[in-house]
């Protein structure tokens, strides 16, 4: 047990690459394997975050989404198709692990918010030795370049998914104090129609890719719904309070 | 104006030094003063984390804070006392900037996440230049030390205070995938009541002082309601998406 690697989740933050912490570039350097969620024929977004700061050898572990959408037609599923993927993931870490070699697995953002990494986790966590290093979230990178405080003193703050039914959504949004909704993408003029019944579209604020070189942020009224990107949110900030 | 000293809110993570990012070490070094809110004779928990990287040079500013408890009894108020304070804070980095010095305050996790320095930013960001840069925030950082996965896929998140009525608990409790309850302190037995009416105690996890030295996580039934600290929280994990 003790000869076998450690496997380490880490967060590298929202796109800047200045958004890491130090903690997570220790242990990146130190990793003999750095692993990393990838579209097929795209570079990822965490590897391009950390790609500087690593040497020729380590090893650069691609994981390659099998699909790009979880649209698809039966006998096709989603559900299974992705299972087996994160299956063979797992395995292929697990190989370095028990060959002793310590695994990074870099994840955007934070990896137990929404992230990837956490089907990893569920399958690896009972076997090996684990560490998980947090990070700075899509959220709070979206809520500093907007430059508005997110939620105040004892408010809530709901934390929502754009691919939410239009009910669902309705109903979340009518009973917190602040909001985020993230996965926008297709789901954008469903959830400007929600903000626009509830009388919230005018504290709705809107980044695309925040941090990263090409963010973006746009009026919520001059979004064109056919064209929000996977990486943008929105953001419903608490009412001020006077302090 | 340009000769006007630039505004920082910086979040500093959720206690371990190492959870600093790149971009806030950079620009805490730059930083000709240092401001941070502390409890009378107390040190202060963000200035503490940052402490190490600052030169005899800096000028550190406490902004100390007049009561530390928001239960006082009439003629006192806290909402006067406080917003009094904020006025006089906001005035001392004013002149700091108006001198033509950049005044960087340190937040423990993210400033936009229910930190102080968002009464500071409302009074001062429409005279002054002003960055925010984002932290890992205290959420994300109990749940990586509790290796607690947060939130599955497209599920919903709610982010609570202890300080809500049981009956405000309760309702948003019911309503979300998954919970994290901040401000516990003398909230805790309400909190756990809710949890367990709603049969949510067994999934819930606890941590005190997460990445901090003294951290500690405590299964919820050993839990000393009279001693729950006010840097401590509660997450109840969204249910494991098989993936
Ligand atoms: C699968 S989740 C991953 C979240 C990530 N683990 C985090 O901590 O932020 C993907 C969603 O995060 C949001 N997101 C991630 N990075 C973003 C960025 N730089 N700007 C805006 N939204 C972003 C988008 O809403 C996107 O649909
Ligand atoms: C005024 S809020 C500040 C939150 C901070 N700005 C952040 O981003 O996490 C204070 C609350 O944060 C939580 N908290 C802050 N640091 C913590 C830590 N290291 N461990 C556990 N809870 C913490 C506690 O629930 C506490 O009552």
């Amino acid at each position: 047990m003790n000869n076998r690697g450690q496997l380490f989740g880490i967060g590298v933050g929202p796109g800047d690459p200045e958004l890491l912490t130090l903690k997570a570039l220790r242990l990146l350097k130190a990793a003999p394997v750095v692993a990393y969620f990838v579209a097929k024929g795209k570079k990822g977004n965490a590897f391009s975050i950390v790609e500087s700061h690593l040497d020729g050898v380590q090893i650069r572990l691609p994981l390659v989404y099998p699909v790009t959408t979880e649209a698809l037609e039966p006998p096709l599923s989603y559900e299974t198709i992705i299972a087996d993927f994160y299956d063979t993931a797992a395995a292929v870490i697990g190989e370095h692990l028990d060959a002793g070699r310590d695994v990074a697995v870099v994840c955007e953002g934070d990896p137990f918010f929404y992230g990837s990494y956490m089907y990893l986790h569920d399958r690896l966590a009972g076997q090996f030795r684990v560490e998980v290093v947090p990070g700075v979230c899509s959220m709070l990178g979206g809520t500093a370049v907007l430059g508005t405080p997110l939620v105040y003193r004892n408010q809530s703050l709901a934390i929502l998914s754009g691919v939410m039914s239009e009910d669902e959504l309705r109903s979340k949004l009518a009973q917190t104090d602040a909001a985020v909704i993230m996965k926008l993408g297709r789901n954008f003029a469903k959830v400007r129609r929600v903000l626009d019944e509830l009388g919230l579209a005018s504290r709705a604020l809107y980044v695309e890719r925040a941090t990263m070189p090409n963010q973006r942020i746009v009026p919520l009224a001059l979004v064109d719904p056919m064209a929000s990107p996977y990486f943008s949110l929105l953001v419903v900030p608490g009412q001020k309070w006077q302090g």
